[in-house]
């Protein structure tokens, strides 16, 4: 099973992480995406829906048009664990790849 | 262009919708799902990601594991509009075939 | 690692699947699935590519708008495993929910 | 509705195309996808089904694992009409993004 991270583990993994924050009054740490539009946006989910549920690890998440916002937090260890960080790198690798059609 | 629903359409619409309830302090109506497992909460979205994108009218919405959260509202208008009421109406058809899963 | 099934095992299983036939000149087995329209056929794509990608175990299949054929086979034993029975089971059980939509 | 491309503006589509064949005894174009894995070549798909659906014109198509083959052609007119060559444009923009991971 999953272990919480300790409070030195979340520190250094956060600081590897670009972009995402820790949510205030919970222990989880939440990004915001935008694409290019609706399409780009669903085909990032889609692929972290495989992603997820190949780990057995589902984000909470939301959707409005070309913008995808998500929570990661581990329900079984209440707070974040080593599957929350992981989880976080695969969207910014799925997402940097997606993103270069908005920068052209 | 769409137009926003007179009060007497918007009633008469929300009367034939069922499980749909307005949003506090907005001109929007509000429903959750529940499905199976998350395999089939995203097989829904897509179903309505294909549906919305057709429409070019797309929902607000989240996902946590197999519970699916869809707000409707037209932003052109600044309310509801007949796209809201025909893609509420969609999304009905799409998870009461889905629903059965669940329930057998 | 998967094994090979012996005939006994394959034709044990076969008899249980419906709709399922044998490809000729390779031990793979093949099935056509029927939806709606293009939309519940990529929903049910959708689905079971979830499924695949978390069992790493992955169709061959192609898709003609409402129709989806699926040819399954484990490559690492060079013929059908148990794998292959259990992905046409989780087939035909997400087809049997949606194929309802089809039937009303 | 669609009209039939004649000879002259078929042969300027597909000097424009690339990667993009006739396919022998149809008047149809095909080409195929190579993408890191099959979360990309799912994630492509999603993508594509999505502008494919919005454009009511839709592929033939097969994936194998990170492959995915693409037969284009417009039922309505017995071959290549402009919504191929629009579909074809849209897939090459969707999958270079995503080829991206792939070269990285």
């Amino acid at each position: 099973m999953e272990e919480k991270l300790t409070e030195d583990e979340r520190n250094d993994a956060l600081s590897f992480l670009v972009g995402w924050t820790l949510v205030e009054g919970r222990d989880a740490i939440t990004k915001s995406y935008k694409f290019a539009d609706f399409v780009v946006a669903f085909g990032f989910m889609t692929q972290i829906a495989l992603i997820a549920e190949s780990m057995n690890h589902h984000p909470e998440w939301s959707n409005v048009y070309s913008q995808v916002t998500v929570t990661l937090s581990t329900h079984d260890v209440g707070g974040l664990s080593a599957l929350d960080v992981k989880l976080a790198n695969k969207m910014d690798a799925v997402a940097s790849a997606l993103l270069v059609l908005e920068e052209t």
